[in-house]
């Protein structure tokens, strides 16, 4: 067999990319996946090879209810799940279900760059609010919701993609609080929720929801594999309702029902448990190890260090452009994503997000050296 | 573990419904899939668990453009093919990337009528065109054609669903020709193109594209297994741009990769081909005994044998309204699918759909003798 590409992350030979938001390959739990798929065969049932039930799986949505129980410590029950294909998917859908074109959604600034881009094939108009170290600011936001009286805000509230950072319970509380006055949904995209390096973080922003405001989106990708597209909607079950009576999951029968089947063994036997530890673990190391060398190697680079998720979100000293750097990165043979790529706004120029979990520890700090030559020598 | 509902048909205990238009589950090839994922493990690829390429698993494409140029006797290229999720997925993502609400689709009259319910979560104005004996009437179209301009022509041209018929190659032609006269896609479901019981039918639309027109979409719901969710588009490479640059398969890497990596085992195997040979000759052998028992039991009954697919289009003697059967049906244990729910003009009263694949042939035979009661008799 040719060596033919596979995965999304094309990185040529030799070069550390710190900006690929990806899971290293080598963290894959295919083992893991070979024990789920061996209890489900046992068990004989074709019909996982089935058109499944609009809501998703019934054992996975039964199974998943009880794991975020415990992982929460709140009570989530399999009636508030509706089983997506992954967030990007749930997004999508959400957007053809709630939205038409010229509908504004706010979303922070930074955001979560490809969900910028799926809004924008819904020809939404999209509008950026500014955060703190604490997440979105709920004045500015309420500012923008008067001016905008947008359809929906789309929040990162945990350990936000690229910022790091985490609303509290507090500004949660605010925020449920504008929905209901100003009549928006929040979206809340909580890919990192339960990627947790220090003390857990605020329950999902569904648990804030005190009247039918709030769809909460989680996925396997970041704590099992991305390739399986699976993910779930947490939200009252009136919200679920016109996802569940859509055209593209009845004719489809449910997302992944086959993919659903084996996750829901996966977490039976307490392999997403066991891999979600081994998972923190090893990303907290990873996690302190690029923040060390960052500190070590470019004590001009300002960032705050992160307590769960994926990313360090770092600022250039200067207002420096970060893409004025990234050819001369290039030919260091090192990457990182430049801020303005994560701007609805053209702006965050002298920002770059860099990433702890596609690499091991050596080629973090190698990584980071290259990135120092590119902006304090020359080559 | 209590009894819970798993798949999507939900048919109470005792009763056959004949509108039920799935594989029996009997049918579903676990064994099959357990080889394909055995082999998958062998190679010991993580990669399979990661991100994928937008346009779809590579593997998958090589093997499935070996396996399509085989069946359609036909040259496909791997890069004439992007992996969907299905083709429901497919529709509501090209709904997303190709319309606006307001904007004009036309379906044929019947359509599937799942079809319909995407094309109403997008918006879209609904307009429906008559068919004959060989699908769509090409002149009664071009009127449609010139009075609505359309942006999509939405056509099942092989063994269509709910009609049977497929569309001779001298129509796919003339629609092609009237796609580049007045300037819109034909989206062509071709769900059932393999599932053939006699000579093969003409090759899928989009060997007949000239322009850049036609979006063939393939599945492998009817071939192996609907809980795949998984699905093909096949086209011109320039007309499945919009689709791997959108947001959606960007951000989620592209649709289901691994089910995608084990369903490209499946065809290396062997195994593919095996199911679809097996397959065939049960759906023959039901189709004909379903037939049978029709003209035996209800002669009052009107329909052609359908060459393909999945079902029998059979239209009541008198106009006889088919919706008020279904209820005295009930009382006999027996269900069907009504004609109206495939209109998108509210008509089609006098037909009902049955379909051959999801009971066995002593069940066809008793579902048509409960029918014929529901008919005829009193309770």
């Amino acid at each position: 067999m040719n060596k033919m590409q596979i995965t999304q992350a094309s990185v040529p030979e030799g070069v550390i990319d710190l900006g690929i938001g990806q899971p290293q390959v080598d963290l894959l739990p295919l083992d893991k996946m070979n024990l789920a798929w061996e209890h489900q065969l046992k068990q004989a049932n074709p019909e996982i090879l089935q058109y499944g039930l609009q809501q998703g799986d019934a054992r996975l949505r039964r199974e998943l209810a009880g794991f975020l129980t415990r992982a929460y410590n709140n009570a989530v029950g399999p009636e508030s799940l509706l089983v997506t294909g992954g967030i990007s998917q749930a997004l999508d859908l959400l957007c053809t279900l709630l939205t038409r074109p010229g509908d504004t959604i706010i979303v922070e600034e930074p955001s979560y760059f490809l969900a910028l881009r799926i809004f924008r094939d819904h020809h939404l108009n999209i509008v950026g609010t500014p955060m703190d170290e604490n997440g979105l600011i709920i004045p500015a936001l309420e500012e923008r919701v008067k001016q905008y009286e947008p359809k929906l805000v789309y929040t990162i509230p945990v350990y936000h993609n690229p910022a790091g950072v985490t609303l509290p319970a507090q500004r949660r509380e605010d925020l449920v609080r504008l929905s209901t006055i100003f009549d928006f949904l929040i979206v809340a995209d909580e890919v990192y929720q339960l990627l947790s390096y220090a003390d857990p973080p605020p329950p999902p922003m569904a648990f804030f929801d005190t009247a039918e405001r709030v769809i909460s989106l989680g996925s396997f990708s970041k704590i099992l594999a991305p390739g399986l597209r699976l993910g779930w909607m947490h939200a009252q079950r009136q919200l679920l309702e016109p996802f569940w009576m859509c055209g593209a999951l009845d004719s489809g029968g449910g997302s992944n029902p086959f993919n659903a089947a084996i996750v829901s063994s996966a977490i039976e036997l307490g392999l997403l448990q066991e891999n979600l530890q081994h998972l923190k673990t090893t990303y907290t190391a990873r996690r302190d190890v690029l923040c060390r060398a960052l500190k070590e190697h470019i004590p001009q680079l300002n960032f705050t260090l992160p307590h769960g998720g994926f990313f360090i979100w770092a600022e250039l000293a200067g207002r420096m452009a970060a893409e004025s750097i990234l050819e001369k990165a290039s030919h260091h043979d090192v990457g990182f994503q430049p801020g303005v790529l994560f701007s609805s706004m053209n702006g965050l120029g002298s920002f770059l997000r860099l990433c702890f979990t596609y690499y091991a520890g050596e080629d973090l700090v190698k990584g980071v050296r290259r990135l120092a030559q590119a902006l304090g020598g020359t080559r």
